[in-house]
């Protein structure tokens, strides 16, 4: 269960250590993705089923404040029966070079969190996924064999629709917006920035800060959130609001993503 | 009537051109003010009081579409009482120094067009009325006796409080906003731009274009509106909907302003 | 050559009139799409290609004000390298069901427009597309073999990306968004509303109007400058600003998305 | 030194505690205000100026991160030089009644912070103050010889100048906005909400929440400021960042702005 964010590179102990701590009954709280393996996640979730130890993953973006709210809009019917979800998540900067290797590619790292997003505020599961996939920021990034600029669409069974796209550079900070349309409405979150201020001048008008540079200060309150919901479904005896199956459906759609690019046809999943 | 906007140096020929219309039996539409001089605004309202013909007077941005809908907001009850008015109300660049001494002043000249909103506004007659002013922008204007920055405020006998701030330069543009404030609320009216264009980099995000550049451009369809209503007025024998009155009460505002400036005190109206 | 904006049912009337005005060598503004019928199109600009007559087709949104901005960024490298569009194009309502059979279906129709603004922003050809449709809004719209609900991907040889989303309801108002993402920096375009108002109270804050209520008071602007643009190009005998190709390629696109539904593949262009 | 926030019946216990403390040599800080008695608070300071004792005054607001950044901008020279500060401050609904008579009155109580603020941001010392107060949110305020709603203007000796509005409630929540306009450009900071959510509907678009209830939640993070600032100041043994002078200095406006309400002349200070 490591702590240290997104793009650990020890994403490969994860299944190792939920085996342990699940033979010690420890309740655990593992960071996305589980592996990068869905065959082995699944050995390890199949071996889970036969314990009681709850199995919460670190899909942290669910306990944003405003992903929250948004969430609570279109299930209250504030926006009536749910159409389109469109997702903008554009990193301020690539990882390290040394660690795209590692990563499983920017839809099992990346996007996989979008993957869960979508998922979440579809309200029901993706049965298509289609994308599209370029190396626009740095070449070395293809060299690796990996894409750095995306767009995907995934399609439920009742014809719901969700765009993805996601970029590993964005020169004005950490972009994160949902957007949410239904029959009778939209609801959509902004960014956040460290500060109101707006500036105007003869160059132009209501001017705003950079965003939040990156995942540790735009997710703060999220962590601290997750966390929060760790505890209370550990002492409650609840269900894990994030749960291993949630893990393992994230990574079937980046797999289904990939497979899509590689074709050129809509997975099903 | 002359149609060349605000800072006609033909204002002195308002009232000749009204009674000449008024005993032609003219419908008159006359820009403001009426004249520089209260008393001989007030013997021609007398005059005209004789004759049957309609005088409007073009205080044009009551025709503003924001305007009118913030109007509308406050007395459809959408804020509930009615508490507070804030009028910001700036110039892109002062009128040319030589036009100064026939402007009758910043009071007179410029804010006459917000003393009359803020009149309409408070749907009260304001009582008093306080202000300061300054010479900010350019000390040739304090050399022709008059100022360029200015802050007034005002109050009704309901107890009602109108605050206006006026400058003869901003560099961002015309800049002109209102704000209702209320028991159940507030309404409050943006400026407007050319595009709707946000630009996002890494010295800000969201940045818009400067403000349209003047009143021509900027209360473009009030004049259109305005025109309407006084045609309407005149083929429907109904009364005008900005009179000789108010056009003679935002002149004794303005006066009243600039006493207080010289008095210190302020100034019962 | 009708004017009568975007669902015509006399669409099948262009090729005829553009034929006998090119005969009578007069120039032609042509209102999208030349004609449902993508071999009828390439006919009809075959023989126009030995008559020196301009074919001016009218996709007006290229003249709005703000989207015209968003272009003019994109091309002054305001963002950099470019490497996503977004265009969100969604309707009031649906068109009368009697005029669902003779539109072409949503993406000759509706997306038509979105095909042509993406093809225009993206500065390199679409060589991929690929699209998924539900019926969401009106079951009727299905049973007359159509679709109200959208999304589209398109990308270039170069590797940018194109994402469309459409519905032919929303409940806000007629929804007109454009974003462009590049290396340095993002633009992107908001709505048009009646009025700048806000309202602020209990149940929220900064509440705006709906938006303009379609596409003649949305893009009135754009109209204007499309005509003035036509006459400019006739007068001083210039390419016009939106060729008969650039209606035929919409066109390819609005075809290749509808095969791209059926097939679930991506379709190369 | 209570911590309690702004609206303390002990408000009268500080100066004998800062005394205490300065005798015992302890670093001090002190809500404000010192206290509601102008000699009062000149005979502590007197006292204090002989002991090498710190006393912070805790106008928190001036660590608030947004309001923070526009006084960097100024002092930056962002705007150029300075010509208007606007500060909207009112409170979501005003205080127990039993507590009025103990507050020292709307604008030792609660405008106290904004004269700070002004003449903060002002850089410049207020020289003339003038205010108008009204009864218009609670019949029963103005029976216990209280006011509710005010407007101030100050004016520094170089000729800026400064509004201030207040009101003690508003059903939108705290509103707290700040607006700073000089000779090329401004600046100006919103308000903030617990989400970033935008609705849109058929009756109307971006509605976004409520406002933040109140100052605790308002001004979390500026009292976290504060208080390494204070700390910072022991530690490194430098100036403290709000002064016993400041402290004073505002209780001498709002002392000025009661006696311009009594008198209706501008005071001078």
């Amino acid at each position: 269960m490591d702590g240290t964010g997104r793009r650990s590179d020890r994403t490969n102990t994860h299944v190792d250590l939920i085996e342990r701590a699940a033979a010690a009954g420890k309740a655990i709280l593992c960071e996305k993705p589980i592996d990068l393996d869905i065959a082995k996640v699944e050995r390890c979730l199949a071996s889970l089923a036969r314990t009681p130890v709850p199995l919460f993953v670190g899909f942290n973006r669910r306990f944003d404040p405003s992903a929250a709210a948004l969430k609570r809009a279109i299930d209250d019917g504030q926006i009536g029966a749910l159409r389109q979800v469109l997702i903008t998540s554009r990193d301020p900067a690539p990882p390290p070079l040394a660690s795209i290797p590692s990563t499983g590619g920017l839809f099992r790292d990346m996007t996989i969190h979008d993957f869960d997003m979508g998922r979440w505020l579809l309200g029901e599961e993706p049965v298509e996924v289609w994308a599209t996939a370029s190396c626009l920021v740095d070449p070395q990034i293809a060299a690796l064999g990996d894409v750095d600029t995306a767009m995907v669409v995934m399609r439920s069974a009742g014809g719901r629709q969700c765009h993805i796209n996601n970029c590993r550079q964005a020169a004005y900070g950490y972009d994160q917006r949902l957007e949410a349309f239904g029959s009778s409405g939209m609801v959509a979150n902004d960014n956040l920035r460290p500060t109101t201020l707006r500036r105007s001048g003869a160059a132009g008008t209501e001017a705003r800060d950079p965003l939040l540079p990156f995942f540790l200060e735009r997710y703060a309150e999220s962590y601290v959130r997750e966390l929060d919901a760790f505890v209370a479904a550990v002492l409650d005896k609840k269900p894990v609001a994030v749960s291993a199956e949630d893990g393992r459906r994230a990574l079937v759609l980046a797999d289904a993503a990939l497979e899509a690019v590689k074709s050129g046809h809509a997975v099903r999943v």
